[in-house]
């Protein structure tokens, strides 16, 4: 066997330990799922009390088994799972899957017992999935393995799909048998104590039979390896990600605007799109994207054709489609000349194309062919809604024939019920999905755009950044206090040491030293309020912007004090920034957040209160490449306003970009960081650079590591 | 009959004019229908030229049928339905559904021949239902009228059905039969020659066997009457909406940032939302919906109670809830102290209260009567995944215990499918919703508390503003040109006729002049280039600000004119306005758009680029109430800008609502008004007003009506 994997999922025997006589009971369904199925192998059961299980001779103990056991599948009791595992290891087991619970789920008792029983798996050399799991499947027909206690068999096909929830899983496998979605193998992960998400992501990478990899998760142990693990997976078969506990986000205090912006599940989705994983919002449209890729080629680009004999229907298609990216353009002459060739006159030869209800088995046949030949459409969507004359059976074939070897993808939605069934698993034996609603057509086809897109897009590069020098960042970072904002000069040292500009500026303590250097700096200036505790300065009146001359500058910081004074909070005043006035620019927004267990997030948006109102912001998970940092200066709803918008400036994109990577790298280098806002950041004119006018970082705690 | 619908809705006998004898022909089959589906009536077939059709004596002519006629369906080729329309008024029959395509959806030929039908119709006091419709059905035991070509025959239920399109019609019946869910009456409304969406709403409006209405629409025929039967209709009982088309809004040209930003769609779902109409994003939603609306008390606030016996379930159930506005908040001690008495020491007794594979139906039913006796939770979400001990049905019972007679709705979710469907169709005897997947329901429930907050707002009012000047305005107007931009004194006038305030200022011809104005108003002032046909003033260097002396204001004029010497553009110059700067403020924006047919759109938003680049716009149709225009104020995201955020101004936030209903009135008097902007529309300190610093008024022109 290739992988050791393979003893899990393709055994040659299998034992149940733990097999009941008694059906209605986990081990007991084990058992007769097992054999009922039709695995090829022998399913040995094991039962300390009992001769005989199911009608099969049972064994005492693992090792009084003759032959060879390739698969113990372990349903005792939980305090005798140790024992159980110890002796598959004398026995020579070489993969197990426990679906006992009360282990790490349960508190630090369990967690203890599991951990020694991960040590006992790989001690031996073991393959161990759960425990606390419903179990696996795999439908090749050479194997039959049905190893979980539910009764459903879904159809044989290429989706693979692992489910950290049994719950979830169990109906899942229901509803992939009530669509005829073809799954090649099934796993429920239980608690991951030895195969993870990430092994079986790479035991899929290599497995012919598996087209498309789904998974339902509900935590990623570990991020950093997911992202390098499936970024290489998804190049070569689509992965797809139910994530759900999106509601942790909420949960998180978080300090600065950063980590404001960016939830837990900002993380995810900045990880996923990285990575090239599809994530959809529910079960029911990740199979339904995983149809579409199982069985059709990823679209090349965004056009749709939609082909229908009804006109409500289509109007449905056109608005999901436009509203989820993906466009309808109109044919070409050629096209609309063939169509108009054999359609009645009532007929639409615009796209979409409606041949009205009078459309034949035929005429779908023949639109439909034309419709892939169009170069100006890269996937066709059809429609067909029963009228009584036409047989959604012979409609369904004749797609089959329209459809066949296009190289576009075409989905299909057969609306209504009556004379259907047969029309969609005809349909499914050709491989053309089909979907109840033309929604959920053009969301899926949107998806498969959008992965198609990916796998397009050349793959970027983290460049070296000349001239960088951590070690002036890093005796930076150690004069500042752990937990702590760091001083302006701290953070103007950091920020140099990355070859980020900030402003000429003096830090000073009273109004006669701020005019003095004001006059060092050159006007105009601003200055600004210094204090360690107080970081939204404005709302203090502790800003002052646009001075010409010493005597406003003296002035200026005669006000903020006493504007402090005012509000009690004099004490907090260290002095004031004598600061240069930026140039003319488009303000926008970088700052660093850490997602627990996903390192360092990165954002930019649109800068100044902005940032706040509209939340409009990019993120990605460092390190970022060249081909990141760019989308994310094109991903912002702000983004016209970094190309002259309205007579306004125009934005040093080069230097933009440059700042990202140089903040990546930094955070990379000098993971204390953690928290970082550079707000405004103003971009200059092409090629004059950036001006960081304001930035605050935060060194992590020895309490919150 | 106390309407005259009821000869279409609740006849007593019914012909079929043009019954073919063929089984498989659309005049057949309807005959078919009506007869098999057990109509207590006579039904009489209509045949020129047989004397029998499908074993029941047929009539020549419908002056030929002995009894009384309440409804004829006419299925005649179109050349023959005038014809038959005028026997039926001879004979006096009532109601008409006429099946025959041809009319209106032609052309013009097919529209004259409609409009005859119309005038045949109304001459004779008939209704009529159609042309070019699928027909109606009433599942009232009592009546079992089948007027359809399609055999599907939903359940008897409480949900009213009308659709636009025949095709989605028919694939909603297969859909509402298959789901379970209770139909009172379903028509395919066709043509809408006499009978329209509006006669509909009202004739539902007082039926009591209809407990929710539900409409597919492809477009509203007069939106005005629209919103006033349905926000009448919506109090009485929920209305839910497909309106489906949404793109025709990309087809619009539109030259006014307001015409820009609101397409068509979006007048829809302003007029809409005012009238309290639920607008779902597919069919397969609107049924969500539906079925929770029809069988369940209307949920009183957004506070969800979650019980489950799994956890994946209810993690996926918490996220679709918090993303669509509604909270999982902690239970009251008493309720947990009550769950902790009963349940395992495993169960997790937060909300989501999950019991764990292990929960009983008694532990069901007790648990989620405690759940609605807890006044933080104002509806609960029972999930369900069958474990293998626990029979789905005995759980299905046991919520139906649990939830009976709460006054809180309670949705639930059985995942998996198999032993599902008798406990499905236990929870629908017992009027409790079943969803598929755990989103659709924290979906449905989600509009379901919309529609409760729309009922429980206090309707708003129109307060009469005194001191309009209409008149004034309208000799405005009469002085700019059709179909252009009005110049900025006559904007000025229009405004002002309105009480909206404007800056002091002065247009001006040449440099010496902008100075001498500028000493007149007062510094500081800004001057701004005045032309007809330049409207971005700012691109082409038309804008100069804060200017604070005579010298300053004379440099800024010349500098005004060479820009556009420098663009070519010196002849599009009138010379300049020299105006007051307004004082510090909260920049936004107030616009007018003509969405056709639906009458004059206001947007507010936040001002000055922001509106364009973000879209932070709140719509509403005219004429809005006084809730409608505070509501406008806190839907935008910019809401907080308003209220000081980080230490910026607060504005009058009277003012504006005052300047939104004096918009609203001036569009209302003067219709000539294609489009107008305000941005910015700076609103100074509370108690301070509003000043309109930059206005934009086209009046429409003759050619575009």
């Amino acid at each position: 066997m290739a992988s050791p994997l393979d003893a899990v999922f393709k055994p040659r025997s299998v034992a149940v330990i733990g097999a009941s006589r008694d059906r209605g009971s986990i081990s007991g369904e084990v058992f007769h799922n097992l054999v009922s199925q039709g695995f090829p192998g022998p399913v040995y059961p094991v039962n300390r009390s009992a001769a005989v299980v199911q009608s099969v001779a049972a064994y005492a103990s693992i090792r009084d088994v003759p032959g060879e056991v390739d698969l113990a599948v372990i349903s005792v009791p939980r305090d005798g799972v140790l024992a159980a595992a110890r002796e598959c290891a004398q026995k020579g087991v070489r993969g197990l899957v426990v679906l006992t619970a009360g282990f790490a789920e349960t508190g630090a008792k369990g967690r203890k017992i599991q951990d020694e029983l991960t040590a006992v798996v790989r001690g031996a050399g073991m393959r161990m999935i759960g425990p606390n799991c419903l179990g696996l499947l795999n439908t090749d027909p050479a194997v039959n393995l049905n190893a979980t206690f539910a009764p459903t068999w879904p159809p044989h096909g290429r989706v693979a799909f692992s489910s950290q929830s049994g719950a979830i899983g169990l109906t899942i496998l229901d509803y992939a048998r009530d669509l005829g979605i073809g799954i090649s193998q099934f796993v429920s992960m239980g608690n991951k104590a030895d195969t993870s998400g990430n092994d079986l992501l790479e035991y899929w990478e290599d497995d012919p039979n598996c087209g498309v990899i789904l998974l339902y998760l509900e935590s990623l142990g570990n991020p950093a390896r997911f992202m390098q693990i499936a970024s290489r997976v998804a190049r070569k078969k689509p992965i797809a990600v139910v994530k759900s506990g999106r509601t942790e986000a909420g949960a998180r205090a978080a300090s600065s605007h950063t980590g404001a912006l960016a939830g837990l599940d900002v993380a995810v989705d900045a990880l996923l799109g990285q990575a090239g994983v599809l994530r959809t919002d529910t079960m029911e449209e990740l199979f339904d994207v995983a149809m579409l890729l199982a069985n059709q080629p990823v679209p090349e680009g965004s056009r749709v054709g939609i082909l229908t004999n009804a006109g409500g229907p289509a109007i449905m298609a056109s608005d999901a489609c436009e509203s989820r990216g993906l466009s309808i353009p109109p044919l070409t002459e050629k096209t609309v000349a063939e169509l108009k060739a054999f359609l009645p006159p009532e007929a639409s030869t615009k796209n979409p194309v409606d041949m009205i209800a009078s459309a034949t088995p035929a005429s779908f046949e023949r639109a439909l062919k034309l419709l892939l030949l169009d170069p100006a459409v890269d996937s066709v969507i059809v429609l067909f809604v029963p009228p009584i004359m036409t047989e959604a059976a012979d409609v369904a074939a004749a797609i089959r024939r329209g459809g066949a070897g296009a190289g576009k993808p075409v989905v299909t939605c057969f609306m209504g019920t009556h004379g259907i069934p047969a029309a969609l698993s005809s349909l499914r034996e050709g491989r053309f999905p089909s979907y109840a609603f033309p929604e959920a057509a053009a969301l899926a086809l949107a998806r498969a755009v959008r992965y198609g897109q990916w796998l397009a897009a050349p793959p970027g590069r983290i460049p070296e950044i000349p001239g960088l020098d951590p070690a002036a960042a890093r005796a930076a970072i150690r004069d500042g206090e752990d937990g702590r904002w760091l001083s302006a000069e701290d953070v103007r040292r950091v920020l140099s040491a990355y070859r980020i500009r900030t402003p000429k500026e003096d830090v000073v303590s009273d109004a006669a030293s701020a005019a003095a250097a004001a006059a060092r700096i050159g006007f105009p200036v601003a200055v600004k309020l210094a204090s360690a505790t107080i970081t939204h300065k404005t709302e203090v009146g502790g800003v002052v912007l646009g001075l010409s001359n010493a005597e406003a500058v003296y002035e200026a910081f005669t006000a903020i004090r006493q504007n402090l004074a005012r509000a009690g909070r004099e004490k907090e005043m260290a002095g004031a920034v004598v600061q240069e006035m930026a140039p003319r620019g488009v303000e926008t927004f970088v700052g660093v957040t850490q997602a627990p267990g996903y390192g360092p997030l990165l954002g930019f948006g649109t800068g100044g209160v902005a940032v706040e109102v509209w939340k409009d912001v990019a993120f990605r998970v460092a390190p970022i490449t060249d081909t990141d940092a760019s989308s994310m200066l094109d991903q912002i709803r702000g983004a016209k306003l970094l190309d002259g918008f309205r007579g306004g400036p125009r934005a040093d994109r080069a230097a933009l970009v440059e700042t990202l990577l140089s903040v990546s790298r930094m955070v990379q280098d000098l993971p204390e960081i953690a928290e970082m806002d550079i707000n405004p950041l103003v971009a200059l004119e092409p090629g004059r650079g950036v001006i960081a006018v304001d930035a605050r970082i935060r060194v992590r705690g020895q309490e919150k590591p």
